[in-house]
């Protein structure tokens, strides 16, 4: 198969542009007619870095590859419009593979409003993707950094922590696949099932929606969590000059996350500050707005808004635990 | 090294954002305000596919990765505006090899009115780059796509051409590194030296000015030529709809290719026509044009614009030898 043939077929399995892609593939460039504030992310994916093929089907990777990238716009509240991506493909990776991966990019893509308007595919030792994606806004202002965050603020994040990293544990065989009905220390439902932990591994999902309508009501700053609560808390509060102060006992800790961190041996509160890749958004919120904001987040049917903590002067981020306690800073560091 | 310090070590040797760029890197993506049409092109470059780190120092690899992706700018005569790198890190390059390849990137592209505006920097088997750059017009027409070449007009290609492949094969061992004053069949000078021609393929240029100048004066339809004038001209005839007769005797080849192809036992015209990697523009213009086009490439400074052929009513490629005949199809395969 010669890269030119690929591509022709390639192109062939993507759709038609939007209207703001005036050229999508197949020419040196795509040509787009922006119109306001453009939102741009950058993200590689690589076989036995980000993802391991014995775990996923490239379907599934180039879904992972499309949402990561995708939840980056999500932080900022923009809007998905284009997408562009690189394709390395290594020799034990067949033609079909190769579609399937890029038809559910696109079919991805056409569902959160984005479109896959061009790339290019190459030779490569290992399975690589690189994904670069544009949003939009009518205003630059409309855009939130990770920069506003102000002392008195809220913070809030949507959907629930630690799912991922616990889906990463049972993947590598860490802990039992069954999860017993058991109660937690901190208060979280344990209903959820492994493969819903293992999904929340392979295949994340951006909060595009819960993005846009955090920045619509006021968020200040907002980022998201791709690694880990403590990590990404620390880059908001770098970033806006403040401290943050985390509450334990309020995060909102995916459902049996806690059985699969003691059966792995680890502390389950870990999972939820330092696992990362959850993808969920982090945000900071004038607290006269945290109702508007939990309201628009729940309206979207994505997911919903916790109140986990407060922006306060300092620097640094602060988990304090429900016996008042602070988590050491070990805790806030990516597992694995 | 962590990433994390790597990021901040790499942040602090980026520029400062252009006026368009409203956020530079640091936060979950870049805020741009492009205030017109927008052309965005991305190319991966991986170590033993697209270079090979014993030929190239690390500063080096990453101009040449740069310049492909600018050249797609060039080639749709756009004005360069932001690029985003992701970095794929092998154990054996080091962070002062990263930063050494970031410093030459971020110099580049200030020399060419290029802001580095993001990225991503992860671990990877091998080295490798993904760029994506977006150029900029104040109309989606004032771009040129491959699409608008018509019967009559003329073809004209920047630059000379085959220097590329003459320097590969140098690297390669496949010819002598003393190049001989002799003279060649196609009427081409003979004073080009070895160094030259390996740094063609090493450290190749985009024809920014020329693309632009191009553009402005009226070119119909452009690519660059990174797979080989045959098969680029044949994205072009296909794109178009057209035609393209080139005459093999008005190429301009680049000083000393003929020696280095008959030393390594190549056809010297299959280096111009299939070498690829030179990165000169082949454009399509109104016969009328072409003058005033020539005039408007000479003076960038860059380099000469030279007719090599027309647009035909029909289909394909054809290259007409100097004594009539034609030039096989397989004389436009890609070489090596």
């Amino acid at each position: 198969m010669g890269e030119f043939e690929l591509i022709e077929r390639i192109r062939r399995h993507l759709p038609q542009p939007d209207a703001r892609v005036r050229l999508g593939s197949g020419d040196d460039a795509a040509i787009s007619v922006p119109g306001g504030a453009t939102a741009t992310s950058v993200d590689a994916l690589i076989d036995g870095v980000h993802f391991k093929r014995e775990w996923s089907s490239p379907a599934q990777i180039g879904a992972k590859a499309l949402a990561v990238s995708l939840s980056d716009l999500a932080a900022m509240g923009a809007e998905p419009g284009e997408a562009y991506v690189v394709l390395g493909v290594p020799p034990d990776l067949d033609e079909d593979d190769c579609i399937e991966l890029l038809d559910r990019m696109a079919t991805l893509a056409a569902q959160t409003g984005a479109t896959l308007a061009g790339g290019d595919v190459t030779r490569a030792p290992v399975l690589t993707l690189a994904v670069t994606v544009v949003g939009h806004a009518a205003d630059p202002g409309d855009l939130v950094t990770r920069a506003g965050a102000r002392p008195s603020d809220v913070l809030a994040v949507t959907g629930e922590l630690g799912g991922a990293a616990a889906g990463l544990l049972l993947l590598e065989n860490q802990a039992e696949q069954d999860v017993p009905q058991v109660s937690g220390p901190y208060g979280y439902s344990t209903r959820g099932t492994s493969s819903a932990l293992v999904g929340r591994q392979l295949q994340p999902r951006a909060r595009l929606g819960a993005g846009r309508a955090l920045a619509a009501t006021g968020a200040t700053a907002m980022i998201d969590l791709s690694d880990g609560l403590g990590g990404d808390a620390g880059h908001v509060a770098a970033a806006s000059g403040v401290g943050l102060r985390i509450e334990a006992g309020a995060l909102p800790i995916e459902a049996g996350v806690a059985e699969i961190a003691v059966a792995a041996g680890h502390d389950p509160l870990s999972l939820a500050t330092a696992g990362g890749e959850d993808y969920e958004l982090l945000a900071a919120l004038p607290p006269d707005r945290f109702d508007a904001a939990a309201a628009a987040v729940k309206g979207t049917g994505e997911t919903r808004l916790t109140r986990i903590g407060a922006v306060v002067a300092g620097e640094g981020v602060e988990i304090r635990l429900p016996d008042g306690g602070l988590l050491p800073p070990s805790g806030f560091d990516q597992l694995g």
